[in-house]
């Protein structure tokens, strides 16, 4: 698998000088923004060199066997150039020509022609109908028709992070690539995977295994192996988040003229995720936004969480969302409650903390005493930045959350584009809305689940019994 | 009412040159930042002047009879100053303090006190427990302690807007307004109502009826009097958007702790809002994200809705998210398939339609052909601006809504950031996800619904029929 992902040499099959050809885009980008140190070969009908790539017209006639080849031609053409692959002795290709599977009869004949030479060949095959595979720590990518103008695109490679992404559509794909650019995760991997008539994202969640990934994100249009997929699932020791769409019968309808997949029963689905430890994401945002609670924050190994702000109204809105998640606002003990007084400036020192106008050093008390606190599971600061200060108390929340092995999801009640911004800046693990902070929480302490169920982990049993005599304490000290 | 956010004179009793002093606030917003051109008068022990506004320690000595008194001292001197007023003939009170009704037995008696000498003067109380209020067009505020950093807030008033806010909390007052300046709708007013022991929500939207307000956003921790706010509603001709907190137990009693509301029974709420046309919100983004749809484009009179992308998977995503709304994937009618066409580059013609990469025309014709069809109520773009002409198409699409008189709720398939940048520059109402487009579609409709219903307006009977025989006709027609 690491060849698709690190080839040492390549050729791009359908690489011209016509105008608005898409494998051209693939050579510029792998010569001009990524320096890309392999050997690239261009093929196309003329021959011709494309962007200072030396040119051929036969596969054949190349001086050596390229670790990959991508094809981007008329989906006609790409049996016989598969066989030519073939004859040259190429093991890895990916075909991101659409109109195969999808694309009615004539398209499903290329496609079963293709996996008989292939398999017959011993090729693994990536796509058709995809953008293939992005590496930031190789510099590598075969993505065609990426713009210059999209920025985020270029930047990421510039700080390569341990997000890695199978992703059946090339439009997703860019969208989560260009959102993490304004967030504090970085890329490992990115491979779109198309109509997956051989690599699926089973293969990938195995591969992933070994490398630096530590969150793997997913968005499917169909499964095709369900039983592969939800193996893969099980053994895998990173957290997997899913975004999977077709839970309507029009969605699955809109989902097979894109990507070729067969509708697949949502519910069944779903239920076989939940045995898998799979996280199912509820909206295509949080493939990007969820991962940061898992490579920035400890798992939330509770349910008890305590919440903070400086604006009483976050505080009742993110209760109703705790509630509905399914977590539990812990009731805090008079020992909590009692220090909670003394670091002064509180207008409730029950849960949710609340505070007035109030200086850095009661911030930071507060965290301390909330995050030291027993019956404590994981924190949610629902904090308004009316000073800058309130920034510096967020960076040193991070420490204190590593240092009880806690986590915390930080909502900064402010403008969306302020906190994208201050997150930006800071490299502080802010969440753009409260319902997504609530969200991470609640996938952070499902994985944990998941990690107890599937015996990766075993849980404290004193702690987790003492966590609970407590909150039972509490419990009965608040109804009294 | 129209005194609260016009007065030509106001004393803001408890502004002094203390440290930190709260009153003071207002006084350097009122002159430094707006220019306030009325007179303000201030009251303290010393009877100091604050700001270059004169001082008096008693109410009795200021020379003439304040429009409105703005009341920041401690809770236990308020009666004694309301009593002051009422001897002054002060007839409008804001009071911003906190620590009545939400603070416990004391508070409540004090607040008892204080709606008795209000009640026999014939003086109208908002709060306590608020901020008070705020109009863009007489660029007036008389909300503490709002922080010269809060760069946004002051410059709301530079381009007033037609949405008004209701809200029972300053926290989310300010968040509001905040992210407003990041959209492409203005504020009118905002109040702050606090506690609302006198004038609540019901009082204001009466009062909005009779300006320029287009839509009322309301925020609201509980509801002293139901049947007079769903009266209220009722008689309404501007949207009411209103977001509740107190779903679960959780919620419910926090609110309490913070505005001193009773829990009130959700589900009752739920249906009593169904009946009087208020829009209910699913999250606090959506006080700010949705009124736009109401504000820019025409609203949604039937359910059909086509789709338009140029990235398939997000089709795929958006057709979950209409069905599961209850709004339909219209099955566009032959005809309407042959216009696309013709107009080319499309790999899918049925809804959702898809292109790839095209010219700016391909864009606008794909806008007009989904716009004029008859089957056709509303569109849903879900664009990804990967090429700056696609933001230069996007405008156009507004005209073209206009002339149609169907509306687009607009998603751009980029990082929320870029989407916001582009819709701040270019004035295009954008929404952050494509959740948010669908959900602007389906609060235009049921607003469409509640018109109708109320008989505020009547249905084109032979349109609506005619478009359901359309729509029929191409289900029949998709299905052979």
């Amino acid at each position: 698998m690491e060849m698709f992902f690190d080839p040492k040499s390549i050729v791009v099959i359908g690489a011209s000088n016509a105008p608005f050809n898409l494998g051209a885009t693939i050579c510029t980008m792998l010569k001009d923004y990524l320096q890309y140190t392999g050997d690239v070969y261009a093929l196309n009908l003329k021959g011709e060199a494309v962007n200072g790539y030396p040119g051929y017209s036969s596969i054949l006639d190349i001086p050596k066997t390229p670790d990959l080849a991508v094809i981007i031609v008329a989906a006609r053409n790409v049996p016989g150039i598969i066989k030519d692959c073939a004859v040259k002795g190429i093991k890895r290709i990916i075909i991101e020509t659409a109109g195969f599977s999808e694309g009615g009869e004539d398209g499903k004949a290329m496609q079963q022609e293709i996996d008989n030479i292939a398999r017959v060949n011993g090729i693994r095959i990536m796509g058709p109908n995809c953008l293939g595979t992005l590496s930031t720590r190789k510099k590598f990518c075969c993505f065609y028709g990426v713009n210059p103008s999209l920025v985020e695109m270029s930047q990421i490679f510039e700080v390569p992070g341990n997000i890695s992404y199978i992703i059946q559509s090339g439009g997703v794909a860019v969208l989560v690539m260009e959102s993490l650019y304004y967030d504090v995760v970085g890329v490992n991997k990115v491979v779109s995977i198309g109509n997956k008539c051989d690599v699926d994202e089973a293969d990938l969640i195995d591969y992933f295994q070994k490398d630096e990934t530590e969150v793997i994100g997913i968005y499917l249009e169909n499964v095709a192996n369900g039983r592969k997929l939800m193996d893969a699932a099980k053994k895998s020791r990173k957290p997997i988040l899913i975004y999977k769409v077709g839970k309507t019968p029009e969605g699955a309808m809109a989902a097979m003229s894109h990507t070729a997949g067969m509708a697949n029963n949502d519910s069944i689905f779903d239920s076989a995720c939940k045995q898998a430890g799979i996280i199912r994401l509820q909206s295509i945002d949080e493939l990007h936004s969820l991962p940061k609670i898992f490579t920035e924050m400890p798992l939330l190994k509770g349910k008890r969480i305590a919440m903070f702000t400086n604006s009483g109204a976050f505080g009742s809105i993110a209760a109703d969302l705790l509630v509905e998640a399914g977590l539990q606002m812990v009731h805090l003990s008079s020992q909590t409650q009692e220090k909670l007084k003394k670091a002064g400036k509180a207008f409730n020192i029950k849960n949710p903390v609340d505070i007035g106008p109030a200086p850095p050093q009661t911030y930071l008390d507060i965290f301390e005493i909330l995050l030291a606190a027993d019956e404590v599971d994981g924190l949610l600061p629902l904090l308004s930045v009316w000073q800058p200060f309130v920034i510096d108390t967020l960076l040193e929340l991070m420490k204190i959350c590593k240092r009880y092995d806690k986590p915390a999801a930080i909502y900064t009640a402010n403008a969306i584009a302020k906190s994208i911004a201050i997150r930006a800046k800071h490299r502080i693990p802010i969440f753009e809305t409260s319902e997504q902070a609530v969200r991470a929480l609640s996938v952070s302490h499902a994985y944990y689940e998941s990690l107890l169920k599937r015996n990766f982990i075993s849980a404290p049993a004193s702690s987790a019994a003492s966590g609970l005599e407590n909150n039972i304490g509490a419990w009965a000290e608040a109804a009294s």
